[in-house]
């Protein structure tokens, strides 16, 4: 609300419509009347189940000025994980848009605690049904009631986030953290009311929404964004819209490198990018040729920015030295620091408060887990040099990351596993020749059966997020099994994609 | 074990009865065996109801070879207490000595998971009853069995705290924490093997156990204890006993100190006492009068010794500054750093791993809630001065200080709102002219019943531990509410022992 008084007229954009900053303030000066019609009360959760849309963006300030807690969910997430997430959030109302009514009903139909279903974007009211439906519209209609103070220590968001073993986790943040990260980003990058900003990642998580969306607002700067990454249209995009600056992640920079070279690379106003990990053997190579400087750093959803690169000494390949805000260092399985140089799990704390995210929701013993001896564990293992620049090596914990997005290896198995064909199974990701993973299982089937891998994916079709249907399938007599029954991915990680190994992109490339 | 091979002869003795740490070692071995035998598998939890005595320490020592978790228990806890600790702790064997047989028997008639009853010294076998009773001579009459190799990062102990509002609270503390303390303590002290320690604090609270017992072990150090404090018989006790170091709380310094003078109140081998908190305008002239000279530390059973005091720069009334193994500071109620000569809440945070409680048994929502921000919060209030000297100042904590004892206003608040005349209560502390607290109720009577303080003191008799049976009673006819119906606790302390609060000393003072 402040920075909207300071820069009204910025214009945040998606898919071709734009807002601006102070209609969306307006807007959600509406939608948060709304939504308190609804009887809710601060602290109760949203989930919204919609693309990137200024509709979203109207329903997530709308809940955060009336003090609810928002709950953006990926909307082409798997029924099975979405169903997880709407229950574990215990939210009493679900958001959609009208493409989604159908799909959405069919979710919450055994989920106790909706009582409201809010469709955006039109679509014919059903009659029955539990649920009450309501139009976004009529929401969104609602006069702007008096203000609410929300304190800034209290629960904005929860994203959902699939770090470790086991179902995924819901991240709480507070409307500091958000803030505090957006700043930061906005500080880092040196962003003015002069920029124009250009993201293509999704609303439901951290980058989008506090390194693109709050970034833009706190520095008054214009913002586009798109659903998709076309790395063919990628400059002429930005050419198009006079984008200065861009956030990425390690696969998006392998395909744009890949591009056959053109004249006009370097010719556009873009002077930054911001993301993380850029391949090192291209770095220099991608700045040079497309005329741009790139800032990396180290984080997640649960600790926003540890690392940054400081400008002056930049040391390609790391991911930049502590921030002023965290505390970072390289442990073993004791929680004992190693030395500088040696690979070991990542683990950081706040120097301030405010930082940090506030637990997971609803699940403190995993909580209590990641912060035992009072770090938080990241789950990813990396070095520290002599200067305490960070590399990042690789992940301990049991998540597959491609392009950017984190796969929770326990959804795959959930539901490949589903399948009546299937013993066994475990999902992990294989190294991608773009940046990150792809993801490969290794399935044991069940006694006398013969299992078709082409079978076994059109199956995950329905119930898997698109980009966590597994690439590769292995068909193994047996998994790898340590002394108490748990798999050993590493071995299966380590063996890679064997000779045998169907690759469902084989006939595609 | 280690310590036993470098120093076996040392000895400790227990209201008069001593044994070797060669002794000691062995016993434990034996009933290391007798426990396995059981059928316990390590991480089993053994509650302890016993006083101070050598067959505590075989159970204890004999625990913690077997890799099994001791929960020593108040064995004058009341039964209320007792009982949820029982419960809580999921123990399925319980030790006890022989008078307290019926008691235990009693409490753990419902409380499933117990299926076993270890009875020390004797006691007739009653047939009956669904628990298996044993002999706790057999237990440790067995053969030393094979050696098992306990990771020294694993549970050792469960020590029940009353820190904060609600029930007590576990503390789970590894044996290499555990060991760390002790370490500490032989360290700051400079204990040697030339020592011998002298100490009144019971088996079931970290002080003695680590400052005392392992301490001594440690530094091959002699050790006796009793379990009363004379103060009377003090001195005498360490002349005959060769005392040359001993441990405190405040009340018993200010008792001692009270003591009429004497020529020989120096003449005795004392030269060093260590604990918190002496009252600061007694500490030179204590130093001086009885020729000893004290250190004082800040910790909690939670975080063992977090400040201490160098012994270059005492500065006396605090409580030293920042030990190795501790980063300390002290923030608002945002997690945020106040300036230095500012009051707030003191939080702790480890800079090495193995220093610190592994969380609450059972409570991982407390655990993280203690843990938020990462630092952990302690629930007192302190200050830092421009050096970082701690100053104590309070509690926010709702717990009562009673010479060392930490009482549990929930403990006291079920008991005596038991009492069917009782509509509310309240329980609190209020300065004791000895040091720390005594305790105090104010109570509201059920409508139409009048109170008389003397049957309800009589209640709290057998429930209560003998040490939390209040003081003072104060008959009101509401307690001062918050909005959120929280008892305004600070304003009832501020209030103090008013005119017409009822003093269960009146008469013996
Ligand atoms: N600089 C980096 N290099 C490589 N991977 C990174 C880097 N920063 C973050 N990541 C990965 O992204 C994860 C955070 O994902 P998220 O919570 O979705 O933001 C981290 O836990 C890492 O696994």
């Amino acid at each position: 609300a402040n920075a909207a008084g300071r820069h009204p007229h910025a214009t945040i954009g998606i898919e071709g419509h734009a807002v601006s900053v102070a209609a969306l303030d307006a807007a959600a000066g509406r939608a948060a009347a709304g939504f308190r019609a609804l009887g809710l009360a601060p602290g109760d959760r949203v989930c919204l189940v919609m693309p990137a849309s200024t509709e979203a963006l109207h329903a997530w300030f709308g809940l955060a000025k009336a003090g609810l807690v928002e709950v953006p969910l990926n909307p082409a997430g798997g029924s099975e994980l979405l169903r997880y997430c709407i229950e574990q959030s215990g939210a009493t109302v679900v958001v959609c848009d009208a493409g989604r009514e159908a799909m959405v009903r069919e979710l919450i139909r055994d989920v106790e605690a909706v009582r409201y279903l809010v469709v955006a974007g039109g679509g014919t009211p059903k009659a029955a049904a539990r649920v009450d439906r309501l139009a976004f519209e009529d929401v969104l209609a609602h006069p702007e009631g008096p203000v609410h103070e929300v304190d800034p220590a209290s629960a904005a968001v929860i994203l959902y986030t699939s770090g470790t073993t086991g179902p995924p986790k819901g991240v709480l943040l507070s409307h500091r953290a958000n803030i505090n990260l957006a700043r930061h980003t906005t500080r880092l990058l040196g962003y003015t009311a002069n920029d124009r900003l250009y993201s293509v990642f999704p609303l439901y998580h951290s980058n989008a929404r506090y390194c693109s969306v709050m970034a833009a607002i706190e520095a008054g700067a214009d913002l586009v964004m798109h659903r998709r990454f076309s790395a063919s249209r990628f400059w002429d995009i930005c050419r198009e819209h006079g984008i200065t600056a861009f956030n990425y992640q390690g696969a998006m920079m392998s395909i744009l490198h890949k591009q056959p070279p053109r004249p006009d690379d370097a010719d556009h106003p873009v002077r930054l990018g911001f993301g993380a990990p850029c391949p090192p053997e291209i770095f220099a190579d991608f700045e040079r040729r497309f005329g741009v400087r790139l800032t990396e750093i180290y984080g997640s959803t649960e600790v926003s920015i540890v690392t940054d690169m400081p400008p002056g000494d930049r040391r390609i390949g790391t991911a930049g030295n502590e921030s002023e805000n965290y505390q970072v260092a390289i442990v073993d399985d004791q929680d004992q620091p190693v030395p500088s140089g040696t690979t070991g799990e990542i683990v950081v704390r706040p120097k301030k408060p405010g930082w940090m995210f506030d637990g997971y929701h609803r699940m403190p013993g995993a909580t209590a887990e990641s912060w035992r001896n009072l770090w938080f564990h990241t789950g990813d293992r990396g070095q520290l040099d002599d200067d305490g620049f960070l590399t990042f090596v690789d992940r301990v914990k049991d998540s597959i990351r491609r392009r950017g997005e984190n796969i929770s290896s326990w959804e795959i198995e959930r539901v490949v596993g589903g399948h009546p064909d299937v013993a066994q199974v475990a999902a992990y990701g294989v190294p991608s020749t773009l940046s990150e993973e792809e993801v490969m299982v290794a399935v044991v089937p069940r006694e006398g059966r013969i299992l078709d891998p082409a079978v076994l994916i059109g199956h995950c079709g329905g119930a898997l997020t698109s980009f966590a249907v597994p690439r590769f399938v292995r068909i193994v007599n047996a998994l790898p099994m340590t002394p108490s029954q748990r798999v050993e991915k590493y071995r299966l990680r380590a063996e890679g994609v064997t000779e045998g190994t169907w690759d469902s992109q084989a006939g595609t490339q």
